[in-house]
């Protein structure tokens, strides 16, 4: 039997998406992606909840945060609990300052070198936020997880889902879920508000240290599996190529899934084909890297690469091995006198001493992921 | 008052060193410093004692095995232990194969960018013992050490020392230092023998995923202290800076000791000048990366960048976070026809998506540390 067509508002899965700040840079409505523009991003430490870099990929649910549960699948032979947000607010309450970072940011300046799937992120895939909500590894312990000789994945899934039903879904270890030092959270607030809707209301996981691909919203289901998630997001994406690998001869199973990120920095002012006053410039940026790994340097060059400075280090003091957040950055440096432009460059250096590859194509990959070589950022000097 | 001038083996200290197999490439006779040979170095997962790189920073001493002891300092109102071999074999016994670095290996090739302080270590500072020894964490646990609130310090001190009584020193965290996880060993064998004269005998620290010259030999003292060893090894040296800071500008506080040390590789076969055959090339070599990071893929070029292949890692697979060995690896390729030289690179990837830079200039730093820009080979190949 035939039916009139629907009408947009009820065929329209992702109708029921929340309002957003009209300052944010939409790359995808539909899901709904957008960045956080440059110079709003490095305005301060913490990012503004209306401006926090949002990736979905999926419509974003209506929950009831009365009727909300969360489910948590118990060990073998024990019962699983099913979390109210009122069960979760008895935990022991844990704050942690925690920057989430897409895998894909800064996958526009790959593009340029070769086309790749995904969203065109330039450098905003990248937010700040303190998350207050209760460790994973309490409520885990709670539902009598312990850690295990084998290795084992703790399994995230969301509420959000397709029309057929498939829900977005991610994998941590379970030695990373049990760590406290680790500070795995199951967080229900952002910077001391609900967490927004694009952000995971009522409870989202906050991975610190971890790709945001990990970083679970609108979660459903916490179980603990011997493999990582079979989410085509977990096991088909988000992982990492050699630039000599494309679509007819990936095995997807050859790489691991993203967990830790690698050093990653960025120039926000000035910005790219930009007209700058001679005199002083004034570079400012972020730096950060995965891993509780401290940002330890940021070097800046006004010549393409030839000469460096060191930029001055802003935001809070980084605690040793959960250094979760970034760090802001500036340089106050002469203009080259007679200068017509700059090819200005930033990179940074963690307390491995990892550095950023000084080029994009040799980092390439399929999917322009880890997209972390040198940013460099061309302006126009007025004489 | 006058004396006679003294006979060198009496006046000199590094006359009781111990005897050394021929081919050792030596950097340094007085204190003897010296690499294993490219082609020897991936002969074999575990490298040979006789063949293990050896730093020595001052003269090697000649310890009696039946009256040494170990001084293991209490916490405040606690004895000191007092610990003879025996008593160390009385801990529990844990064997953990350990790759070991110097924070120099590859700095010839900083040499070459611009001057620097320093041995002339090509790609050999570098090997892959297994190594046995009673865990760190259970004698400080022994001792009475638990972790602190505020950060602290495991110090060790060897008993070699110059002329002047210093001794060689050196630190890592004490939350490193007390987490089992991390399998700092208090080691007394190498490959299953006593450890040679020239790697610490009768006792050395090896801290799996840290820098050389943290594994302090010949050890003699071990106390907790609320800040870094103050020895010059700690505080004055292995430290990493920018290439535009020189001996006049370094601060030496400004930049953290080094610890964890980033993602590496080298090739090893065919070395830089040789010639080779036309028809098919097999290129060797090594990759290895800090803090437990497993290295997951290293990728060749044949021409100098532009082009990449996958090379197949050997060697035994390494465990999720404790990846302490280095992977061996190797590809062959067809030597593309009519080429009269090929420019052979390789870069390695962590799983953390680590990677190495890919020049060396902008790495460079004043005392040729952290030399782990991609390894590049020069070949000529006969019509
Ligand atoms: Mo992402
Ligand atoms: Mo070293």
């Amino acid at each position: 039997k035939e039916k009139a067509p629907p009408t947009l508002d009820t065929s329209d899965p992702y109708a029921g998406d929340p309002l957003r700040h009209p300052a944010l840079k939409v790359n995808s409505q539909r899901p709904f992606n957008a960045e956080t523009p440059p110079e709003l991003l490095t305005e301060s430490y913490i990012t503004p909840n209306p401006l926090f870099f949002t990736r979905n990929h999926l419509p974003v649910p209506h929950l009831d945060p009365d009727t909300y549960r969360l489910h948590i699948v118990g060990p073998p032979g024990c019962e699983s609990l099913s979390l109210s947000l009122d069960d979760l607010y008895q935990f022991p309450k844990h704050e942690v300052t925690v920057t989430v970072q897409c895998a894909g940011n800064r996958r526009a300046e790959m593009t340029k070198v070769k086309k790749v799937k995904g969203l065109e992120w330039t450098t905003g895939a990248i937010s700040t936020a303190r998350w207050t909500g209760a460790r994973l590894c309490d409520v885990l312990a709670q539902a009598g997880h312990r850690l295990s000789e084998s290795e084992a994945h703790v399994c995230f899934v969301g509420l959000d889902s397709d029309p057929t039903g498939t829900a977005y879904g991610a994998s941590i270890p379970l030695a990373h879920a049990l760590d406290p030092e680790a500070e795995v959270l199951l967080a229900y607030e952002m910077n001391g508000q609900p967490l927004p809707r694009d952000h995971g209301f009522p409870v989202r996981v906050v991975v610190p240290g971890v790709v945001g691909a990990r970083h679970v919203k609108w979660l459903g289901k916490v179980s603990v599996e011997p493999e990582e998630s079979y989410s085509h997001w977990q096991r088909r994406d988000y992982k990492g190529f050699s630039p000599s690998v494309d679509w007819d001869t990936v095995d997807f199973d050859s790489a691991p899934s993203i967990q830790e990120l690698p050093i990653q920095s960025a120039i926000t002012e000035p910005q790219d084909g930009e007209t700058i006053e001679a005199g002083e410039v004034t570079v400012k940026g972020y730096a950060w890297s995965g891993g509780g790994r401290a940002v330890i340097r940021v070097d800046v060059s006004l010549d393409g690469g030839l000469t460096w400075q060191v930029a001055e280090l802003d935001g809070e003091k980084q605690r040793p091995r959960k250094a979760w957040a970034w760090r802001l950055w500036q340089l106050q440096a002469p203009v080259p006198a007679g200068q017509k432009e700059l090819n200005i460059v930033c990179k940074a250096v963690d307390d491995s001493y990892n550095v950023q590859p000084d080029t994009v194509a040799p980092i390439w990959n399929l999917r322009g992921v880890l997209s972390t070589a040198w940013h460099r950022v061309h302006v126009r000097v007025t004489p």
